[in-house]
């Protein structure tokens, strides 16, 4: 059900990608570059495997992976070179690294942990090789924050899977269904309608449930008049999709009623208002002034929004601590929610792409109530 | 479809675990201990949440989280004292920790990132903190590798949810679908016999795509006579099963009438010899000395098995490198295989639990091809 794309469309931009990538290593005084984590190795090589290693350099570009994914890795990343290992990293890497004569050697620093690092700094010494690590942060998922058109393409479809499920479990979904039926019921569509498997688990918080923001669904029966609060993506070609509704089997009452038109404020405020160039925690102010000023700022306990792409929550991050800026390119969720502890929450989530300086919406559910 | 237990069962083996866990620190004399590893918070506090730090001494238990994760936290570990923490680690850590009067702290080093361990140690020196880091592994996994009664009640279930799917796969999967279609047929048996999602990312891989031993489903048709290698597992009170069947639609031709009955000698082999206390790399050399000798040693290359349990993957691992032992109480995969490259592979997998010292078989799916 996926868009279909030429193979030489993929491999150019592979190639592309590589390039970008050399020329920010080359800014950033970056030889060579370890890259261990997975979206950022299937973003650069297009290997899929849960188990494999780009080595880089200005000269090389070679995927390390073991016995069960070296077919799978030559078929998928035909612009590496594809180099069987066995063992943890200690064991191959110094030696394939002495090997190609490098002397240092950047590492994804978020994504090696501290033991790999310590045995590998160790098997370094014991084996005499002279060779330095580097610890970087950021600088695959820099290249993955602005999207390509074939990268938009992937999850303007996955975003029109999300909007299809919500629109069908508006039909499903009813009162005295519990929210684990619910839940079934929303990945059903998904999946049936040609996503990947889901973004992550979905969301179904009823009542009181959905004041907890990362609820999940529970055995609770949906009643009429509280908030029903759908969190939900799909995947297509890799690339997620994010999408939360609240919804209302019959009446909400007062307080859910106006709860719910300050989020929806909020989150018009913020499609509105928000520009490229703008940082990310201005754009966060944007609708946390709004809930702010009508006296739940405390209730609105998490960030505007969050970067999405192969990884459901990648750069840009939009809350007051951030230290992105928006560009041109990048996608990411506006979200705004207010949750009453012991009685409810509303969110509503879109998804976005910053076009010629303004967010366009990408998303198209309806947010009737 | 889970197996309930009443509130009071469930506190007990948590104050139980704790009690295991303050006993093998003192052993090992670890004093205070930073949990990070979400299977090992879970198994230790019942928190299920994605964002949770355990803070355990002999005297504390306390469950730090964030905004999004305190409501539930406080209703899933009752036995933990729940605080809310905000930003990183090394933003909060180091004045929790000094409150507590703490001077050294043990850390998964495995679950620590490199970049999240330099941040929080450069924290502790600003903050001007007398606290020592100390690089800790396995220790929860230690105790989280012997089973209780109880998990190996959840663990029956999944594997019985497995059993049921795989039977039903027999029946449903026919000449001409395609390996996606399959995967989403047994992922709905899965879930619809009561599932909670599935234990890892099923593998239906047919013909020369059996020979990738982690093949993705692809679009490929199925075809008469090729093997037809199905993996997969269900997961109960969050408890994972593991089931792989090699199965036929048609006759198998005779290298892989051959090739199959070498993988199930090997892994009857295995079952049958397989005893506590035994290395877990005798064990793995149980079956490999049987596909070496039929002249098959290079295309097993992976390892015989792997422990389950909140992980699809844990402690034992049973492989030629591994320098685990066996002790009963421990619930493992028991999986050889044999994989020709461009043509296919066979794998046959169980999960077994050592009980009086020897395996008893989990598993009841048919080993008819």
């Amino acid at each position: 059900m996926t868009n279909r794309i030429s193979e030489d469309d993929k491999s150019n931009s592979k190639t592309e990608r590589l390039g970008r990538l050399r020329k920010l290593m080359a800014e950033k005084g970056q030889g060579a570059l370890l890259v261990s984590q997975p979206e950022n190795v299937r973003y650069l090589s297009g290997f899929t495997g849960s188990s494999g290693w780009l080595l880089i350099s200005g000269r090389n570009a070679i995927l390390a992976t073991d016995f069960r994914y070296v077919g799978q890795a030559k078929g998928e990343a035909p612009y590496f070179q594809v180099i069987r290992i066995k063992g943890e990293v200690r064991d191959w890497l110094p030696g394939t690294v002495s090997d190609l004569g490098w002397h240092k050697l950047g590492f994804e620093a978020n994504f090696v942990s501290y033991e790999a690092y310590r045995k590998l700094s160790e098997a370094i010494k014991t084996n005499q090789v002279n060779l330095e690590l580097i610890p970087t942060t950021g600088i695959v998922e820099q290249l993955r924050s602005i999207k390509e058109p074939e990268e938009l393409g992937f999850i303007t479809k996955a975003v029109e899977l999300a909007d299809a499920a919500v629109e069908q479990a508006r039909d499903v979904i009813r009162v005295g269904m519990t929210e684990k039926q619910a839940a079934w019921e929303i990945e059903k569509s998904l999946r049936q309608g040609g996503s990947e498997g889901i973004a992550f688990e979905i969301i179904v918080a009823s009542g009181p449930n959905s004041a907890l923001p990362h609820a999940r669904p529970t055995e609770k029966a949906i009643c009429s008049g509280e908030p029903l609060l759908i969190d939900m993506g799909a995947k297509v070609g890799g690339y997620c999709s994010d999408l939360s509704r609240t919804l209302f089997l019959g009446q909400a009452n007062k307080t859910f009623q106006e709860i719910y038109h300050i989020v929806l404020n909020a989150q018009a405020a913020a499609i509105e208002g928000i520009k490229s160039e703008m940082p990310a925690s201005q754009a966060d102010r944007l609708a946390r002034s709004i809930i702010e000023q009508a006296g739940h700022g405390d209730a609105f306990g998490h960030g505007l929004g969050h970067g999405v792409g192969l990884a459901i929550h990648e750069s840009p991050m939009l809350n007051p601590s951030s230290s992105d800026s928006l560009a041109d390119g990048m996608v990411f969720t506006i979200e705004p929610g207010i949750y009453l502890a012991g009685q409810g929450g509303v969110r509503i989530e879109d998804m976005v792409v910053l076009e010629n300086g303004r967010a366009r919406v990408l998303t198209k559910a309806s947010k009737d109530t």
